[in-house]
Formats: C-alpha cells, structure tokens, sequence
C-alpha cells in the first residue's frame, strides 16, 4: 500500500503549496482521492501515470478538493483516454463537470461514469475483487465523505517445501491458496495448514477531510492501518475549527487514539502557520504514531 | 503600456507550461485576459496584486482558457476581497461560477458582475475615462472574443517655460491641459498651440486568441500598437491548424502586415515542438517585429 500526497495545505493554492489531493496505491490499484485545482500537474511532477487511474473519490465541494477535477477529465480527453473514468462525489458533481463540458462544446470519446452520492449513513461505493471502498460520513459546512479503503483478506501463501515433500502437482497450487485440503493418490487427507500460510493481513486507509471533530466516525474506521485526518489549526486556534468545522491536531489524535489505528497521518493545514512540525508536536502528546503529510511526499506501508 | 504573460501555451498544463492567461496594464489599470488553470498561482509568482484586478476578460469556453477563474473568484472571497469584480465573456459563464459557489455553498461578500457576450459583431464592452475595451469577434470552434484594448487621447502636456514666461496663473493649467486657448488679462489671447504640447499618442493592444486565419479581423485591428495573436502551430502542419480552427505563425505574420501593427507577439504554441524559436523565424518570414510571448515574461511598451 503505498500512498503519494500531491497536495495537503488548506484554501487557496500557493506557490510553494498546493490544496488537497492524493493517490492511493492498493492491490496495484490507483484511486484518486480529492482533486485541488493543479491536481493534473501534481500528477506530472510525481510521475503518476494519468492512464492507470480509473477511480476519482471526491469528498465535498469546496474548490480545494475539486477545482482541479474538471480540468483533469479535459486532460484525459486530449491524451486519447479509452477506459472508463468513475468519479465518486456528492450529488451536483456531474452538473457541475457536465455543464463545463458542454459549454466546452468538448465530449471524452471514454465514459464518464458518475456516483452521486447523497447517503448519510456509511456505504459500500466501490467493490472488486482485491479493494473495498466505503463512505465515512463526515460533518462539514457542506455534505463531505471520508473514504474508507480496504484490501480484502488475500490468498493463503503456498508452503513450497511442504508441497515440494508430499509430491504435490502444480495443479492444485490454486486450490491450495483457496484454503482447500489436499486429497493424495494413496488416499491421504493432508490438511490445508500444512501446505499454505496465512495470508499477509489485509491493510486499510481512512480519509478523513474536511471534517468538524466528531467522535462518531470512530466505529467506522476502528483499527485501520492508516488513518489520515484533516488538521487545519492548532489547539490555540479551537474557537476557529469549531466556527469553520475543521479539527485541530490534537483532536485528530483523540480520533486515531479511539479508534486503535495504527498510523496517523496530518494534513489540511492552516497556511497562518510557519511549519507543519508544529502539528505533529501538538498531536503526540495524544498519541504517538503521528506522520506529517506535506506536498509531493510518498509514505508506504508494508 | 506593460503585458505579463502568464502562460501562453495550448491544450494542457504541464510542469513547466501554463495555459492562456496575461495580464494587460493600461494608464494604471490591471486587466487579466484569459484564465486557464493555475492563472492564481501564476499570479502570485510574477507578483501581481490581486486586489488591483477588477476586470476579467474571458477569450471562449475551452479550459485552457477559463479553467482557473472559480478557483480566482474563489481566492478573492477569501482574501476578503470587497471590490467588484467584472467578468466579460461568452453566455454561459455565468451559470458556471453560479453553480460551483452554489455547490461549495460559498458566496462573496464583493459584488460579481457577469457581462456575458453574445454578439457575432464588434462591441465596446468597457469604457471609462482612459481607457475603452471592444471585442473583436474571433472564429474558433466555440463562440470566441478577442479584445482590443485602446487608451483614450490623454490630456495635452503643459508647456511649462511658456506658462511661466506669459505668468499664467496655476488655476488655468487644467484649462490648457484640455486644449483651450487662454485670454490673459491685457485681453490678448493666447493660442493653446503656444502653452502645451501634444498628449501621447495613445497606445492600443489586441489579444486575438484562439481564431483561425481570418482576415476579417483586420480592420478591427488596423495600426494598433500591439497584436497578441495565437500561431498553435507551424505551416508544416497547417492542415492541423485548419481542422482545430486555430493558426500558424505564418498566418498570424500576415494578419500582423495587413493591419499594419507595430509590434507582433506569438503565442498560444501546442507542445509538440522542441522549442518556440521556430515559431519566430516562421512569422519573420513575413513580418519583422515579432517577438515570442513565454510564461512569465513581460513587455513594456512605450
């Protein structure tokens, strides 16, 4: 699992920093996580390869976790994009991408396929074989979803000496990873823990922004991996989160500590602030695995 | 007169290209032009005030064109802007930024006005006491304006020898200034000719981007000081230019001639040369002041 933050700063884009987006690595599946305006040439300066993002989650409307949305479907249509593109985002988003398009007079050859999303309750909005990707529900001055990413529990390891000794063919190494015994030509039942490990366990990442404090969401994401939660201010500015429903970075420590995850990663920061240190400082004090996200970095998790 | 370009290359923004954006400014007065995606951070970076903007012009629809206004108007609500803002461009602007601010449930304090444009003739769109603003009706493959901006005839310049030498008194300058003859108090008449010298001539810019050759533009454009004119691509690949209604730097050289202009600029390359040098030598074929539009460059013209 492997993550690359293209932007996490909050408001308006800078020079030196850019608004919220990022990719997500999972089972050699890219899924696009919120698209600040500049999000196409983050994309570029992190070598991410534009063909193989088929996924695009979008957790509210405020420009800087979409403005860059519309400008990344009118890439794709200029690079000769085939494959289906499917945006996830709150119900609007295909007014908004689509009245641009027409105005545009300009229509992707590849289909646009959207989920709008209006649920308040938690939903499964993406499922295949390996991933599952489900809503956080999250409080913000506009609807916004967290999303919640899971590998699905892999195959079991094949035991090569143990298959090597009782003489095993190839054939059966499916059924082996499948979790099956093993009948053999002299009629022995030789059980499935004896010729296979357990599987790697299976990892998750929580996307939580933008988001008011709320200790609701902590059964959804309860043990996950990672969890990355907004932190726009710090303690010193609470009256400030609470006013614009953003959280501080000591109260996505409380978050992480309830919810038994194993990383916390901090992001959406206030720019009034001269480092983002800072943030970590302040969240360690809850708790300790804190990790800074800052624009163009790459955190993988194995 | 001084033009900053912010980016003037075609289709999609890259790591080291920006879309179509330039700022004009004219006896003090800023004007953007265009507004492809990144134009607020290209702003910023040639440190231009954003407060001193108070009028968009918006060429057509395409997203290397207007791709990064919301997230301009955007900015400007949270940087507490309270200023108006005027914005001239096509029908259905309009119902573009509405829709996004309605969405990101965000609404300025300072008051937007829309002039959207319909008009297959050439109209003043902008008018005050220096400066006067008409569109020049462009043929592309949506509705497209360029704009040709004009300083009015300034006031005459005071010559001050002369005023000092008939002991004229300072309440009378602005009297000369406006042309008038001056009666002095032996009742002789002195003719303004002998008081102040002629105003400045007064300086003219066309932005004609994106059009394919048309030569009906001309008279529009006649004499003006400065063309900015799109040449996307080379005569080697004219037939390009034909299909995707844009031009070479070859046809924009002989528009440049016909309207007898003094001062050509090229822009708007696409990306698929190794460098804009050649655009130069193409149009110089034809015309000899031509100089190369790049982001971040600016001209002063005086």
């Amino acid at each position: 699992m492997n993550l690359t933050v293209l932007g996490c700063y909050a408001a308006t884009p800078r020079t030196i920093t850019n608004p919220t987006s990022q990719v997500l690595e999972m089972q050699n599946r890219l899924f696009l996580i919120d698209c600040g305006e500049g999000t196409q040439v983050q994309l570029r300066k992190n070598k991410i390869k534009f063909s193989k993002i088929n996924h695009i989650f979008i957790s509210h409307l405020h420009g800087d976790h979409c403005y860059g949305l519309i400008g990344l479907v009118s890439t794709f249509m200029l690079l000769n994009r085939e494959n289906d593109l499917h945006i996830y985002g709150p119900e609007g988003i295909k007014e908004i991408i689509k009245l641009q398009l027409r105005l545009s007079n300009s229509w992707p050859v590849y289909k646009l396929i959207f989920h709008e999303l209006t649920s308040l309750e938690s939903e499964v909005i993406f499922e295949d074989k390996k991933v599952i990707v489900k809503t956080i529900p999250l409080k913000h001055r506009v609807y916004t979803n967290g999303f919640l990413f899971q590998e699905k529990i892999g195959e079991r390891k094949l035991n090569i000496n143990a298959v090597q000794e009782y003489e095993i063919d190839k054939c059966y190494f499916q059924n082996i990873k499948n979790g099956n015994d093993i009948t053999l030509e002299d009629g022995r039942i030789i059980p499935n823990s004896k010729l296979s490990f357990d599987a790697l366990p299976p990892k998750s990442y929580a996307f939580c922004s933008d988001t008011i404090f709320d200790e609701t969401i902590v059964p959804l994401i309860q043990d996950v991996d990672v969890l990355y939660h907004e932190s726009t201010f710090l303690e010193s500015e609470a009256h400030l989160s609470g006013k614009t429903m953003h959280s501080t970075a000591k109260q996505a420590a409380i978050i992480a500590l309830k919810a038994n995850v194993k990383q916390l990663i901090l992001g959406h920061y206030s720019t009034r602030y001269p480092s983002i240190e800072i943030f970590q400082e302040e969240a360690q004090t809850i708790f300790a695995n804190v990790l800074l996200a800052d624009d163009g970095k790459s955190f993988t998790f194995e």
